[in-house]
């Protein structure tokens, strides 16, 4: 396309910008507006992108960053062939693939899901860092950011890796239209700010005007000829550009235009502008990826061993069986044991520093690219990624994450440092599995299941060293549980997880003694929950008492709850979780200060079988 | 001091971060030497405090951003006389106030609990904002900031903020020892690279030797002669300095020096050197906050009102009754309608742009200065600052939170805008409370009644219109609940919150029409819950249904079932929640997709007073 041809190309994706978020009666067009002559030049002369076959192994890829400006991809799309126009005009309707912030679950056009903002460029880095160390191809990354999202931080961590990574396969076109929701963003129109910003983290910055669509070009075209560091095309633009209505003007953010159809004459009208095709030169068929035998590691039942131990063990011999598997780590691979994986599969390991939000949206990237990622932090700190973890479960990503140091069973290093609400957030996350096993073994089979499952799969490990309670060839399916010890004579049952299992089999082994005979379930499988075995347990014995090292909210014991929430008949039921703050002690200590120790366990449940009531 | 003492000093900050680390047998003592030369200098010739009087309002303030260094920070309390030796060598015993990582729930020299990086820095904005903008007062703040931390992109939100608000009241002193947990940063020594990022943010830099005592006082006078900017002081350092076999080594962070005797010798071994006073040279008396009548917004039942417009009236008329309230929010005020506030009350009203992160940072920043804060923005992007909000918690901050735009009924936005996990997030914060209202008068008294309450507080709220159900003088007790329909007659309750009371009121009706009574329970405290009358309407109508719009983990129904723990009869629980993924759909499509509208109520009404089971 010529420079007319971009102009008028622009002005199209401006019209059904328009068009769509008016039929919608909602959306975004201003933001789009601003964006339209960005994305005519770049998908018109730079995207390389078969629009026939979105899974194409040499495809560029496209994200975009500033997920409000839904319109414009959509009027891209139309542009490109790949949706029609009366697709387009179900913009947000019900059942639409057109969603207010785009979403990959039904476009194979859409990388991964945008709309919280400073999400889009982080995993745009996960697939460049696909592109160059994994895929080891020639494909290219283009996110397209606004201004008012660099205020996020995970933008910085994310152009801190891509810098570090020189990622000169990564292009961030940031639309500086200078008004955010409410106002004007910190910097205005002073491109120099951001460039400054960009550069100081190691990136190529070109500054342009957004709507010289030649200007833009050649950026791009500079952008593609840089080696060894990304780009940042810093483009001045004007938030409802075409439109002097809503052109640069305050108060118009997130609504259809007011007079849409004047609007579209005044843009000249409908157009019906075609982008020309403009597949990947290269066949670009991925390397195969080895799959051979898993060899998991074993441990011998009465052996100590941590948890975190068994998964670092067990994720090295899913590296080796797996050419697929991919670790990530934020900089605690030494407590995580990620490092067992890196030491075995250097290719295959991605060191994130002290970044949790980037190390899980690198994860996303490299998932969106087909690759199965491990990423490994304390439990505690995971919770800096929560929003990436829940806009993940909306993109459908497939990754595994792993959360040590879980609990007050830490010891000393005190409340920081201790995962106890990690179950609680893995859990409300949609469509997630949550794990928590209790010994090596069982550590070492979870791994490997986690890497089949669909969704958000989260693994929570321990730091210290625990009993080895199953045999190495014991299976542990997910949904499911172990019931440790059962009789006929059971008057009670405890649900345990983790580093409370043998804490439940020595109160039960107390109990035993006093002639009260007591179930116990160890609960490895979180989410989804086994219904049917403490269904079983609540008939046969009557009550239940749930123990955790978890806050109260959201874990284990909700967990045994909302398996009751059939509407059938409940058992008694008392939960035992951390409900102190705890400062620093020995990890026996702290057990028994959050009352989720042996002791403890037999003191309630003596209670239970009695008629006394705990509360 | 002079230079000699200074030196001295430091070795006795080493020799005291050795002794207590290798007394507790764990610690961070290599990460404490680093810095010790720093924090002799800072607080002999430059930190402006009095120990005895840690609450005077002109003290300097000083946050440890790298809290693993706790051992340096003790020695330093020992060297201002604030602790003694022996209780030094407490240090992480169980009971102990010296914790792993500082907390300022027993230490009043602390302001912010720390030990999850990347999190010092932002609170410490908070409180030099505190400083400028509320209290107009002169004292300084000066945050130690390790190396690896500013991986975080929290530390650039803060630092953004910082620079923007011209904070020149701020220093951080970067602990540059090129090593991190698990090996090298990724700058390793290059100070260019940390000033270079921090100069693009707006900050004044200074490279210095860290161990060189006259150049870091330099630093330190630049500092404070430095005007319109915040000044980042880039040390260069070296981990376990002064120990040769400790000194710039790999693979000893994060434990006791192997040889602490032989460690103590080379350090010269312990002293007794006294750090002279420097109390704050004003009286620093805060301007008396006023405090007046509050006059609450009122609104006629069967009004139809969004309860974030009443949360934004509300927080504007207790702005104006109350002195100390301030408000921030992520940019999105006009969506929260905190902007209300803003426009009523501008100097206390704190724009974070989009940056929640730094937005909780800095609300915990202002608290820890006595301000009351209200920190806003849609509930999904919440999520964002979980491991803020949780931090926040084991500093015992009291800090408010409201998270507009709950749930599926935001209507065609689609998931990424949809708070579905809030209330699984804040229900799992130790302490927390998280209420949640349906109407605007609800809305109102709860927003009152935050403000004396202690620890997290969490306020969900709506953005669509709903009725007003209660008059304006009814009371709401945190804790307590409303019961909006009952007879003798009742075979069922449902429990409701925010938008799921209106439709469950209308299942109610739809019901009773069938001749099934119906119990409806407002559920506005989800935590903490009311057992009593959740109990009572357990055994008088036998079962019960909860509704929430939100993830069914975590939320009303755990909250529901938590009630019955107490290991007494349960009722039969059966829980609508949001199961599915959403799209885009208009507000009451979703709610029906979802199953949780009054039509979908109704049929699970139905099957559980009948004999059905409902899986």
């Amino acid at each position: 396309m010529n420079t007319g041809e971009l102009v008028e190309l622009g002005q199209q994706l401006r019209v059904d910008s328009v068009r769509a978020a008016a039929a919608a009666g909602s959306g975004h067009p201003t933001s789009s507006m601003s964006a339209a002559d960005l994305m005519a030049v770049l998908f018109a002369r730079h995207f390389a992108y078969d629009f026939q076959r979105p899974d194409h192994p040499a495809n560029d890829r496209f994200v975009l960053s500033k997920g409000h400006a839904s319109p414009l991809m959509y009027a891209t799309l139309k542009a490109a062939g790949a949706i029609d126009d009366e697709e387009l005009l179900t913009f947000r309707d019900d059942g639409s693939r057109l969603e207010g912030h785009p979403t990959p679950r039904q476009l194979p056009w859409v990388e991964t899901a945008t709309g919280s903002l400073g999400q889009g460029l982080p995993v745009g880095v996960g697939i460049a860092l696909a592109g160059r160390r994994l895929d080891h191809a020639d494909y290219r990354v283009w996110v397209l950011c606004g201004d008012s999202e660099l205020a996020e931080g995970s933008v910085w961590e994310a152009a801190e890796q891509a810098a570090y990574e020189h990622l000169d396969n990564l292009t961030a076109i940031v639309d500086v239209n200078r008004l955010g929701q409410r106002g004007p963003t910190r910097h205005g129109h002073d491109l120099d700010a951001y460039a400054r910003r960009f550069q100081a983290f190691g990136w190529h910055t070109v500054e342009v005007d957004g709507h010289d669509v030649d200007a833009v070009d050649r950026a791009c075209g500079e952008a593609l000829s840089t080696r060894g560091q990304p780009t940042a095309i810093l483009a001045r633009t004007l938030k409802g550009k075409g439109v002097e209505s809503a052109e640069d003007r305050e108060g118009l953010h997130g609504k259809p235009l007011p007079e849409a159809e004047d609007a579209v004459a005044e843009l000249g009208g409908p157009r019906d502008l075609r982008i020309p095709a403009r597949p990947p030169s290269s066949d670009g068929a991925p390397p195969a990826r080895h799959t051979g035998e898993l060899v998991l590691p074993r441990w011998d039942k009465g052996d100590e061993v941590a948890t975190r131990n068994a998964f670092g063990e067990a994720l090295a011999a899913l590296g080796t069986a797996r050419g697929d598997v991919v670790a990530l780590d934020g900089e605690v691979g030494d407590s995580t044991r990620a490092e067992f994986f890196a030491k075995e599969h250097p290719g295959r390991y991605i060191e994130c520093y002290i970044a949790e939000q980037q190390m899980v949206a690198a994860a996303v990237g490299v998932a969106a690219r087909g690759w199965t990622p491990y990423a490994s932090t304390f439990a505690a700190f995971l919770t800096r990624a929560h929003d990436f973890i829940r806009m993940a479960a909306v993109s459908g990503s497939g990754i595994n994450l792993v959360g040590s140091h879980a609990g007050v069973a830490i010891g000393q290093d005190g409340p920081s440092q201790m995962g106890l609400e990690d179950l609680a957030m893995m859990r409300a996350v949609h469509g997630s599995t949550v794990l928590y096993p209790c010994d090596a073994n069982q550590t070492a089979r979870l791994v490997a299941a986690m890497a089949g499952l669909d969704g958000i799969r989260y693994l929570r490990t321990s730091r210290g060293e625990s009993p080895v309670v199953y045999g190495p060839d014991e299976e542990f399916p997910v949904g499911g549980s172990k019931v440790l010890r059962s009789s006929g004579r059971d008057r009670l049952t405890l649900v345990a997880a983790g580093v409370t299992v043998p804490e439940a089999l020595a109160a039960a082994d107390a109990l035993e003694r006093e002639g009260i005979a007591v179930r116990v379930i160890d609960l490895y499988s979180v989410k989804p929950v086994d219904r049917e075995t403490l269904r079983t347990a609540a008939e046969e014995t009557g009550c239940l008492i749930t123990v955790e090292d978890h806050h109260p909210e959201g874990g284990l014991g909700d967990a045994v709850a909302e398996a009751f929430g059939d509407g059938r008949p409940v058992p008694r039921l008392v939960r035992l979780a951390v409900r102190n703050m705890p400062g620093s002690a020995s990890p026996r200590e702290q057990l028994r200060a959050s009352g989720i120790d042996a002791e403890s366990i037999a003191v309630a449940g003596r209670l239970l079988v009695g008629e006394a009531v705990v509360s």
